[in-house]
């Protein structure tokens, strides 16, 4: 059996979060120089493995084993959201060092640009084929509006290759990361093996009332924005419930309200409503009920609403065989403290197992939190989930 | 029977709406040049009448007449909203000097700020003696947050004295001013006599619920503010009718959601609530409910709710004698073309009505617009609305 030496693992992810420190979390935007800095310490350690690492034009960094097939892929993403935590995509990566050293036949990937400071999976898509020069061209960053070419050009990738996976070189793609919720916590349990990644269904909902007067205008006369919407969302609660599945869940965040002043009747309303889900018939259904639902509330109240598709990722379910090792190794190294879950939040593997067999594992998240410098797992859960993955591995290189 | 000079009053009009010209209305926010110069022609022209102009620490003007009692004030306000109509508030303080120059012994007012760039209500306020001088030290401009005093000493009236009203020079006061609905128009008729004031009760509602990450917190979990704040509207749309009068009007203008981002669920939400009738007892009932339903929504619901009283302005009636002698002039001006109705927007008159017998006169507003430039009312309803107000200004010194 493969054994991970869990202190080095520990020792690596504690040495990479000095890059980029911000409290006891960490702040590597895509690009930023402390991201690159952390490019190029994996770099140095996939060198030192033995691995043959490559940076590429959209920041991606894969570090090739240089023995023969069957091998697997290993990785996940290196920068991080703003003022993040540790580990995140972080320990994925890190995780991938650690079975190569572990003597398993694995590459090491970190995607660039998970996170969506530029974009929307830049790097995990660009290394499928899915992102056109074009995209590259016309993408800016999501707060300051900096292009993307300038970003790229500034952190020295302007004129490199973008890399394209091959997938005959692997029996398919392992992602280790912390869970993001606190679902492994309120159970009491230390591992979640991942059943698949949900699909999302982004809709907006535009709502045009009239703008009037709070004090002259009678309820009878009114276009009033506000009550349209509270009766989408009202509708939404009512009816989802019975058409959504035991995993489904679904979520307005933003609303925009025009112009949202206590004497003035709103004249327009924007609701963003998503709802996610493993099962893509049971996401088309939810679909295909919201634009019912617009559709009631358009006919029945004085306001005129619209329903916008605005984003649809597919669900991506787990590889049988990577999964079924997965479960194997859990039950072998924590028996009982673990289970299966699916992934509330899209990862690179969704995108990567367009081309190759996936399967993810998760981490607790203490107390849920995720994107906030206060992230963390304990180490005991850090070090059985390195022992869990590189069982696996070994599982699938040897079947 | 009083003949104003309605080709003069109509002139007048014309004449002032040069000041702060914008497109077919004007611009002159409280205390700006063109405000300011505004009160400098309202005193010159109360001069030309005969009447004794006075210009306040607060920027009130008073032209007293100069004659023995009985008197009556007729007056408005002068300055405007942004980019706003031409008639408004000048309306009735136009229609102030129509009336001395028919002969009627009236004081002519224009009370400072109605339109709230810097507080509520503060000349007709100040007048009664309910602005303080801390009131006036503490008041900011309410967008680029400049001191009231220094925009007070930039108008020149740092210094000056405020007026206090006398209540025992009147009989009573009367507003003319625009309807800023369109129940006039769509009823076909010229005329409104206001029945009264409505009172405002407006209260917030502040929910606490839980920020977390859409994809990775279960519907079981979660602690969603925008669906807390979705069954506050919910209810209050489904109780209130039954509440309600026949005239209450009641809004939700105000909805904060934060982060308000699309893959967050809402941590906090915030809605501004405010209902308006003339029946005080009913709008007390209605804040009961408001109470029990915020009271439901946090006993059913994971997140905490807590209601905020914002404001709340008492409900003023007509007097009797004062709404009978315009009744009886708007039929005799316009048999048949008026009505009795409310005012759901809050006028000087509510706060004048506190120290003397008030009563108001509505023209219609072409297309219910008010607050906006293309504000407007023809110019056959202009010269009704100031016969009508003559003939019961008449009546009521006779009285």
């Amino acid at each position: 059996m493969a054994e991970p030496d869990t202190g080095r693992f520990l020792a690596d992810l504690h040495d990479l979060r000095r890059i980029g420190a911000y409290r006891t979390g960490v702040h590597r935007p895509t690009y930023s120089a402390d991201d690159m800095e952390s490019r190029r310490w994996l770099m140095a350690h996939m060198r030192d493995l033995g691995l043959e690492p490559e940076m590429d034009g959209i920041g991606n960094v894969l570090g090739r084993h240089p023995g023969p097939a069957p091998r697997l892929l290993v990785g996940s993403h290196i920068e991080t959201q703003n003022e993040a935590g540790w580990l995140d995509g972080a320990l994925g990566v890190v995780a991938g060092l650690a079975l190569a050293r572990a003597g398993l036949a694995v590459d090491v990937a970190a995607f660039a640009d998970e996170e969506g400071h530029y974009g929307s999976f830049l790097g995990s898509r660009s290394l499928i084929g899915e992102v056109t020069e074009e995209e590259i061209d016309a993408a800016r960053h999501a707060q300051d509006g900096t292009p993307l070419r300038n970003a790229l050009a500034a952190a020295g990738l302007a004129g490199l290759p973008r890399m394209r996976l091959d997938p005959s070189r692997y029996r398919g793609f392992l992602e280790l990361h912390i869970e993001q919720g606190s679902k492994l916590e309120k159970a009491g349990l230390r591992s979640g093996v991942v059943s698949g990644v949900f699909g999302v269904r982004i809709f907006r909902v535009e709502i045009e009332g009239q703008q009037d007067h709070t004090g002259g205008t009678t309820m009878a006369e009114r276009k009033d924005a506000v009550v349209a919407a509270m009766r989408v969302l009202s509708l939404v609660d009512e009816r989802f419930p019975m058409a959504a599945g035991p995993d489904t869940v679904w979520t307005c965040g933003r609303v925009v309200v025009e112009p949202n002043a206590p004497h003035i009747i709103a004249g327009r309303a924007e609701l963003v409503i998503q709802f996610r889900d493993l099962d893509e018939a049971l996401l088309d259904g939810l679909s295909s009920l919201l634009a019912r639902i617009v559709q009631e509330v358009d006919r029945r109240d004085r306001c005129t609403l619209r329903l916008h598709p605005v984003s649809r990722s597919g669900a991506a379910l787990a590889d049988p065989a990577l999964h079924a090792a997965l479960k194997a190794a859990a039950e072998r190294h924590a028996p009982g403290a673990w289970q299966v879950m699916p992934s509330g939040a899209i990862h690179d593997a969704q995108h990567i197992a367009k081309v190759l067999p996936m399967a993810m594992l998760f981490t607790p998240s203490i107390g849920g939190v995720s994107h906030h410098w206060t992230e963390d797992t304990s180490e005991a859960d850090l070090a059985l989930a390195i022992r869990i993955l590189a069982d696996a591995a070994e599982a699938a290189l040897a079947g």
